[in-house]
């Protein structure tokens, strides 16, 4: 497996199809085709066996996958088998909900704490974690392990803030802040901008009225 | 313009191009070029030309990008520029973080409404709305030709939320709930699931913990 040359996009959609085997296997089912999992996520099964493809092979032929095994091995191939540490920076509501978000400690990722330098939050509750100070960040991403900091914080303070992680020792950062943020080369950075979904829903719609209106034009003539 | 063919990642490209030259704008810069586009994106130049082609001529060889004008347009392709309308229907954490999340104001999205189910929810306060009472969603989604639903409810609820919006005659679903959900062939839908970033950073963590393994392995050796 080349692995450094698998692009992102592969990824992403493993992630996707791990999350819906995962469905199927709560609901008792022990097979499945490239076919079933393309229908499941809009895509098509040629894509998904090339998916897969890079990491082996997992079907047989006209049997399909086991859904059970097939979830493992994504999950492993994925780093989810053993659980990862996260701390969400800056306690707004995004980050209180995104602590709170049950979808990410059912897929192993265990968010140990929050953090924000407003000292009106801090000492807040939010589900079991307490708000701590931005000056206990360091000591405890070191003590913990933490390896994933996730950015809440008013786009002007994220780069400082992706700043005081790296030095930390966090491996990865999930930028929630609506502004880009540089790292050193070794440390991965997602940005999340929530609006780009709106974005893209927006250009599709735009599409359906356009033709709704060449319809309703040619109607006219 | 084969729209219908443009590729989902594309517009996913595009939408975050049209951010960073906004950044551009409000810093006062007035050109770019497709490489200096690519180094703000992590991507290749080559990448920012052919999703651009897809929509015409926009720059000049050798002088590259007027930043507003190439800015306006984007917005244009995206359908931004007249506004879009948006409801959220699910008013736990998540859903008031999103009914207050800048993000969506900033890129001409109007959050209209928030509703819920839970009547010791309906009346609460969301910044400037108030939450309302599933029964007043059809007329409302009608009244105020709303474009978006916005779902944050739990997955057990989703299907029907959705069923709900689509009959009131929304064009397109955000579904954050953990499932996936049907719609109508006309109506477009994204999952948005938050968890599936933390997943794509966790997989490029593993590479890199497998290639320290090796080392300190070789090291041994």
């Amino acid at each position: 497996m080349k692995a450094e040359r698998i692009p992102e996009a592969t990824v992403t959609r493993l992630s996707v199809y791990s999350r819906h085997l995962q469905q199927l296997e709560d609901n008792g089912i022990a097979r499945v085709s490239s076919q079933e999992i393309a229908e499941m996520v809009d895509g098509s099964s040629a894509q998904v066996r090339k998916d897969l493809a890079y990491f082996g092979e997992f079907g047989t032929r006209g049997v399909g996958y086991d859904v059970r095994l097939l979830n493992r091995n994504l999950m492993k191939i994925l780093g989810l088998e053993k659980g990862r540490t996260a701390i969400i920076v800056g306690a707004g509501r995004l980050g209180k909900a995104l602590t709170l978000y049950n979808g990410f400690e059912q897929r192993g990722f265990n968010i140990m704490g929050i953090f924000d330098k407003d000292m009106s939050k801090v000492g807040g509750q939010v589900g079991k974690l307490t708000v701590s100070p931005m000056y206990k960040l360091d000591e405890f991403v070191k003590s913990n392990n933490v390896q994933i900091g996730v950015i809440t914080v008013p786009g002007f303070a994220a780069q400082e803030t992706v700043d005081m992680l790296t030095r930390a020792g966090i491996k990865a950062v999930l930028n929630f802040a609506p502004v880009s943020v540089m790292v050193p080369p070794d440390i991965r950075c997602r940005n999340v901008d929530l609006a780009v979904n709106m974005e893209v829903l927006s250009f599709y719609m735009g599409l359906e009225e356009s033709k709704e209106t060449k319809k309703s034009g040619a109607k006219k003539n």
